[in-house]
C-alpha cells in the first residue's frame, strides 16, 4: 500500500535544481522571476494531485488534500531560497511535502480521515529585504508592518512594490492568519546548515526547537592617544576592554551552554599611529532555554563592565534584535524519534541555531516539529552546500513516517 | 648682557597664533596660503635681524647670523601645523629660535664666534599628503622621491603641483642637503606632546632620541559559519586569536619597556550572524633600543602563531613601515640635562614616541638634541593643546643655555 518513492523526490529536487539554479547555486530568491518559475513548477506538479491550490494573502502557496476532517495536518517548507544558494535548503522539504501528499491520497483514495496541506511559504530567506520569515510571520500575525513598509532592496525597491508585482498588498498580508484556523500540527523537514548531525555520523535528527536570541551591539568609549608619546599605563584603550569580551563569550558557552558570537568589530578613529577611542562590537547570544539565555547576557554584561573598569574606559549597550526561544511539541518530538529510529536506527535530539518558518508556526500555537537530515561540510547557504542521497532517501522516508504517526494521532 | 626676552616669545607666539589659527585651532597647514602667511611673518620678524635669509630647495627657511667661524650651530622647528592643530607645536621651537638669535647678535654684535643658523622645516606635519618631514628627510636625503612623487591629497591634487605652487621643483629638492654642510650640533624645542612630564610634575626634559617603530598589519584567516548552528567547538574564529593579541601587547612593553598599540581592528563578512572569518589588525611597536625593539616583533610574532595555531586559524605578517631607533648626542644630552637644571632645579630623561625634524638631523650625521616642555592634558595635534606660561618661560631660559653651552662647545 506504501507508494512513497524517495527516488522521486531527489529527481525533482534535481530537476528544480536544473531549471532555477546556475554555477553559482541556487537562485530562486523570493519576489523574483526564478522564483515565480519554481513556484509555477511546483503548482504544475501539484495539478497532478486531488488537491485544491491557492496562495493567500501574503503570497503563501497552499496545497490542499481535503479530509474526512476538516482538522489540518500542515506540511511546510519554502521553494526560495538566498542568492547562489545550495540545491536542498527549504524546497527539500516542499518537494518531500508533495511525495507525502502523493502517498496519503494513493493510500486513502484521495480523502485521508484529516485533511493534510502543504504550504510553500513566501520569502523565508528575506535575502532581498534584509527580513526573514515574511510569509509565515504574515500568517502567525507577528509580522511587523510597520517595519516591512520601509524595507528596501540594494536597488532602493520597496518590499511593498515587489509585493504588489506578485499580486501581494501588504496592508492585508496578514489576513493569511486565517489558514491557521483548523491546524492540529505543523512538520518540516530541513537540513542541518550546521555539522552537529555530521560530526555525530548521524544522518537524521529531532529538532528540540529554535534557539532564542539576544542580539546586542557593545561599544566601548575611551580615548584617543597618540601611539608613540602615550605610556601603556596611561592609555584608556577602547580596543583592550572589547578584546577581553571574545575569549569571554567562549567561557560563558562553557558554563551556560547555547552559542555566541561576536561577529564584527569597528574601531575608531582606526588608524595605526592612535590608541582606539571608541571599539564598536556585536554580540549574538542563542540558547534555546529562556533563563538561560537571559543569563548569559547578564554574564556578558557584567563582563563587558568588569572589562571597562579595569581599562578605565566606558562601556554602553544597545539590543539589536531579539526572539524567545521556541521550544517544540513533546508528543511530536517522540513521534520524529520514533520515526527516524526505525529508519536509521539512532535518534538525536538537538536545537535549532538558524530560525525557521516552524517557529513562526510555534508562535502561532499550532503543535509543530521539525526534522534534519545531516549537512555535508555543515556548510549552508552556498553552492557546495550537499546531502548524501541515501540520507536524502532516508529523511523523505522518517518524514512520511512522522506524517503517519502525526495524522493517526490526530485522528484518535 | 643677557637680552634674552622670554615674554617676547609668548607675545609672539600669541600673535601668530591670532594670526593664523580659528576656533579650531592652528590652520598653518603646509603648502596653504595660511601657512605662507605664517611664513611672511617670520621672515618680516627676522628682517629686524643681522642675518641673511633664505629658503632652500625644499623649501625651508633658513635665517643665518655669520659668526667668525662658518661651523654653524642649528636651531631648527616647523611653522606648520595639522589642521586644527595646537597653537605650540612646532612654531614654539621656531619662535624661540628667533628669541635665542636676538640674544646672540646682541651678545656678540652681530658677530658670534661661530655661525648660528635657525631653521624652519617645511611639512613636518605631512597633514596634507600623509607623509611627515618632508623637509628635513629632503636635508638629510632620506626623502624617498619616488614615492614623493606619487603622494596626492584628498583633492586629488599631487605633492609636486603644490610645491610648485610655492617655487619647489620635487626632482631638485634632495640638494638643500647642503645646507647642512658646516653643521656642527641642531637643537630643537618641543612640547612633548605626551603626559610624562605632566605626571612627574616637571617644567622640562631632556629627550633621549626618538623611538625605532615597527609597524605591522596582522590578518588572522578563519572560517566564516553561521552563528546559530555553529558549535562552539567547531569555530575557526579569526577575531578570538588577533583579540589575544590586544593584552599580549601589554604584556611584551611589560617586559621590554617601548610601547606597543593596536590600532586597528577590521573584520570580515563583519556581520552579526556569522563568525569572523578574516580579522586585519594593525601594530605599531617602538623602543628607543634597537635590539629590544627587535625582540618586542619578535614576541609579537611567537604570540601571533600561538593564538593562531590554539584557535585553529592561520596568520600573516605584512610589514606596513620601519625606522630604527634614532639616539641622540651624549654631550649634548650632558648640556640638556645642565641647563634643565639651572633652569628649574630637575632634569629627567625621556624618549620621545612621534618622530621630529631631529631625528633627521641625526640620520645625517649632526650631533642633535632635543629639549620637551610640559604639554598640560598629556595632548596634542588638538585645539585644547597647552603649556603653562611660566613653562614656556622656562622653556626659552633653558633653551637658550642649552644653545649657549653649546656654542662654547664649538668654539673650543
Amino acid at each position: 500500500m506504501n507508494v512513497l518513492e524517495p527516488q522521486r523526490t531527489i529527481a525533482e529536487l534535481k530537476e528544480l535544481r536544473a531549471l532555477t539554479g546556475d554555477e553559482n547555486g541556487a537562485q530562486r530568491v523570493a519576489f523574483t522571476p526564478v522564483w515565480a518559475a519554481a513556484r509555477r513548477w511546483l503548482w504544475a506538479k501539484l495539478e497532478s494531485l486531488p488537491v485544491e491550490i491557492h496562495t493567500d494573502e501574503a503570497g503563501n502557496l497552499w496545497a490542499t488534500l481535503h479530509g474526512e476532517s476538516e482538522k489540518a495536518l500542515l506540511i511546510g517548507g519554502h521553494i526560495d531560497s538566498v542568492p547562489n544558494g545550495g540545491w536542498l535548503d527549504g524546497c527539500l522539504n516542499v518537494l518531500a511535502g508533495v511525495e507525502i501528499l502523493r502517498r496519503i491520497s494513493t493510500q486513502y483514495d484521495g480523502k485521508p480521515p484529516i485533511t493534510v496541506r502543504l504550504v510553500d511559504w513566501a520569502d523565508e530567506e528575506g535575502a532581498r529585504f534584509g527580513k526573514s520569515l515574511f510569509g509565515s510571520s504574515a500568517c502567525s500575525g507577528n509580522l511587523d508592518l510597520e517595519e516591512a513598509r520601509g524595507l528596501i532592496d540594494k536597488n532602493g525597491i520597496p518590499l511593498t512594490e515587489a509585493l504588489h508585482d506578485y499580486g501581494i498588498d501588504l496592508e492585508t498580508a496578514k489576513n493569511c492568519g486565517k489558514e491557521l484556523e483548523n491546524a492540529a500540527a505543523y512538520l518540516e523537514l530541513h537540513i542541518e546548515q550546521g555539522p552537529v548531525l555530521l560530526d555525530l555520523d548521524l544522518p537524521l535528527g529531532t529538532v528540540l526547537g529554535t534557539f532564542g536570541v539576544e542580539r546586542h551591539a557593545i561599544t566601548f568609549h575611551g580615548q584617543a592617544a597618540h601611539s608613540g608619546s602615550t605610556p601603556m599605563n596611561r592609555r584608556k584603550d577602547a580596543l583592550l576592554a572589547a578584546a577581553h569580551m571574545s575569549p569571554e563569550i567562549y567561557e560563558i558557552t562553557d558554563r551556560n551552554g547555547g552559542v555566541c558570537t561576536i561577529g564584527s568589530c569597528n574601531t575608531k578613529p582606526g588608524i595605526v599611529t592612535s590608541v582606539v577611542e571608541e571599539c564598536r562590537i556585536t554580540l549574538d547570544q542563542r540558547h534555546l532555554d529562556a533563563p538561560a539565555l537571559n543569563h548569559m547576557l547578564h554574564e556578558a554584561q557584567a563582563a563587558s563592565r568588569r572589562f571597562a573598569g579595569e581599562g578605565n574606559v566606558q562601556v554602553s549597550w544597545e539590543r539589536l534584535w531579539q526572539i524567545e526561544p521556541i521550544p517544540f511539541h513533546n508528543t511530536l518530538l517522540d513521534f520524529c524519534d520514533e520515526a527516524i529510529t526505525e529508519t536509521c536506527g539512532v535518534a538525536h535530539r538537538l536545537p535549532s541555531g538558524p530560525l525557521h518558518d516552524a517557529a513562526e508556526v510555534a508562535r502561532a500555537g499550532v503543535p509543530t516539529i521539525m526534522m534534519f537530515v545531516q549537512s555535508l561540510h555543515g556548510i549552508s547557504h552556498n553552492k557546495i552546500e550537499d546531502t548524501k542521497e541515501e540520507h536524502l532517501e532516508m529523511a523523505v522516508i522518517a518524514f512520511d513516517k512522522l506524517a503517519d504517526k502525526t495524522m493517526k494521532w490526530l485522528t484518535q
